[in-house]
C-alpha cells in the first residue's frame, strides 16, 4: 500500500569515538524512506532542500522506488545542516551545529498525485507543518504515525498536542516519553501520553530496546546486543521507516501486526548503526534483513510449556 | 535436586522515595533462599548471623523447606547490617550504612549433611570466602553460580580471578560487567569476561531485562515494564535465586534450560520491588508465579513466518 513519507532531507556532520565525517547525507526523511523502501514499492516523499543539495542522493532515493516529486529544491538556498558529536558511551550526544536554512519556512506541498496515500510517516518537525501535512491530505489515512522531540514540547507544547491528537501512533524515545508526560514509570508515562490521543504509543529505549503499548497491550522488542555501535545517527529514524514500511507492506494496522512491524525497525535500526550515516541503509539485500529480523526471533526464543 | 545457597542473612535498613523502613531482614542469602524455595523443596543455606538475629526469621526460613543447619549464630555478636537510600529514579542509591558484624571473620562451615549437593549459588561476600565454600564441598556439584560486586574488582582483585575460575555461571550486573572487562558494550565485555573462567555470564541491566551468554549463544530476556518499582533491594539476588531454584528443579542445565531459568528469575525479581524488603517473597501462590512467568511469554511473543 501506498506509504507517505515528510521529514528532513538533509546534511549531517558526525564524530563519534570511532572517526568523524564531513558533510554527508542525513536527514529524518531521507532515513525513514531508505529504511521504509526494503518494504514498500509504493512509496513517496514531501521534503524541502536548497540548491547545494546533491542530484545523485535524489537519484539515489529515485532508484530505491521513492517517488520524490514532493520534495521541493529551493533556489540560492541552503539544506538543513546538523552537526554533532557522540560521547564516548554513544549514548548522548552535543549538537554542535544546527543551520534550519530551508526548513525555517517549510510549507509541505503535497503533489496531486501523492492524495490518497494509506499511510503516512511524519518524521520529526515542527508539529504546526506536521499537522498541515495532516490537514492537506484529502482522506485521512489508513493509519499515521509521527515522531517529535524534547525540543517541541519545550517550544511549541501547544502546538504539540493539538498534533498528536490526529495520529494513531507516536514514536518517541524514553526520555521524551518521560518529558512529555512527567512520569518517570514508562507504564505509567504510556497511559498519560495515550491520553493526549495516540492509540498507540512506541518508546524507544536504543541500546534497550523498544516498548510498544496499545489500549490495555503491551509488547517489548530487544535491540539486538552489538559489538560496535558504530555511529547511532538516524537510527531512531531507521527505526521508525521499518516499521511503517512493514505495515504499508502488509496493509494490517492490527496490534498482532504491529508487534511485527517493531521487530522489523528493530532489525533496520541495527543495520543502520554499523556504519556512517546512511552508508549502511543504501545497499542492504533481503537475505540480509531477513536473517537479522530472524536474529530477533531467536534472542528472545525459549520454550515454557510447564512452570511450577 | 538439592541446592545449597550461601550468603549474608542479615538486617537492612532501606529508604526509598515510597518509605522508609526500620531494620528489616535483608541480606543476599535470604533473597537467594525464599526466591529459590518456590522452585526446590531440597535447600540448604549456609551463613552466618548474630546473637540479635530473630527466631521467627529462621523458622519462617525453615517453613520454606531450607534447612538453616548451616547458619552459625554467633553469641555475644551483631548480624551483618546495611543501610541504603534510593535516588528517585531508583536506579542509583547511596549506601549509608554497613556494619560487617559477624561476616567480618565468616569461616563458611559446611555441615556434613550438606555434602553432596547438587547446585551451588554463592551469593555476594568476598570471593575467598566464596572459594573456601567451593573448596570444603568434597565432590563438585553439577553447577556453580556466583554474584560478585564491584567492591571485590576493587579491594581483591586477584581472589575473585581465582574464584570465577571454578564457577559455572556468573550473574553481575551491566555496570559490574563493564568495570570487570574495562569494555563498553556489553557484547564485548562478555567475551572478556567468560574468557576469564564461567562457561556462561549472565548480566542483569535492572529494568532493562537481563542477557545470558553462553559458548556462542546469546538470549535475552525482558524485564516486566511495571507501573512502580516500590523498593530494587534484593532484586538482584532473587532473580539469581528463581534462576538457581529453577535449574535444580529441573536438574537440567543447558542453555535451553537456562534461558527457562532466566525468565524465572526475573519473574521473581518482578515481585520483589512490589513491597518493602523480602515481603512480598514471603508468601507467593505457586499460581502467581506461574501467571507472572507467562506474563513475560505474552509480553516478547509475536508471529513471523515469512518477512519480506
Amino acid at each position: 500500500m501506498a506509504l507517505l513519507t515528510v521529514g528532513s532531507v538533509a546534511f549531517d556532520a558526525i564524530e563519534t569515538p570511532f572517526g568523524k565525517t564531513d558533510k554527508i547525507i542525513g536527514g529524518a526523511g531521507t532515513y525513514i524512506a531508505l529504511s521504509a523502501s526494503y518494504f514498500t514499492a509504493d512509496q513517496k516523499i514531501v521534503s524541502v532542500v536548497g540548491e547545494d543539495f546533491p542530484k545523485e542522493t535524489l537519484d539515489d532515493l529515485t532508484n530505491r522506488g521513492i517517488s520524490i516529486e514532493g520534495i521541493q529544491i529551493k533556489k540560492g538556498e541552503k539544506t538543513f545542516f546538523w552537526s554533532g558529536k557522540y560521547h564516548n558511551d554513544m549514548n548522548s550526544r552535543d549538537t554542535l551545529v544546527t543551520e534550519l536554512n530551508v526548513l525555517e519556512k517549510f510549507d509541505p506541498v503535497i503533489p496531486e498525485r501523492y492524495q490518497g496515500v494509506d499511510f503516512l510517516m511524519l518524521g520529526n518537525l515542527a508539529p504546526a507543518v506536521q499537522r498541515q501535512v495532516i490537514e492537506r491530505l484529502k482522506t485521512r489515512p489508513k493509519l499515521i504515525a509521527m515522531d517529535t522531540m524534547n525540543f517541541w514540547m519545550d517550544i511549541a507544547w501547544n502546538d504539540l498536542m493539538e498534533t498528536i491528537k490526529l495520529v494513531d501512533v507516536l514514536i518517541i524515545n524514553d526520555e521524551e516519553a518521560r518529558q512529555m508526560s512527567k512520569e518517570y514509570s514508562l507504564v505509567k508515562a504510556a497511559k498519560k501520553i495515550m491520553s493526549f490521543g495516540p492509540k498507540y504509543l512506541i518508546i524507544k529505549k536504543g541500546e534497550h530496546g523498544a516498548l510498544l503499548f496499545g489500549p490495555n497491550k503491551v509488547f517489548f522488542a530487544p535491540a539486538l546486543p552489538l559489538e560496535e555501535v558504530f555511529d547511532p545517527t538516524g537510527a531512531g529514524d531507521t527505526f521508525a521507516g521499518g516499521f511503517i514500511g512493514f505495515l504499508a507492506r502488509t496493509g494490517d494496522v492490527s496490534f498482532e501486526n504491529m508487534k511485527r512491524a517493531v521487530i522489523a525497525g528493530s532489525a533496520m535500526a541495527s543495520f543502520c548503526v554499523e556504519k556512517f550515516g546512511t552508508e549502511r541503509l543504501m545497499n542492504l539485500h533481503e537475505e540480509e534483513i531477513t536473517n537479522r529480523i530472524m536474529d530477533f526471533r531467536s534472542l528472545v526464543d525459549y520454550q515454557m510449556e510447564k512452570v511450577i
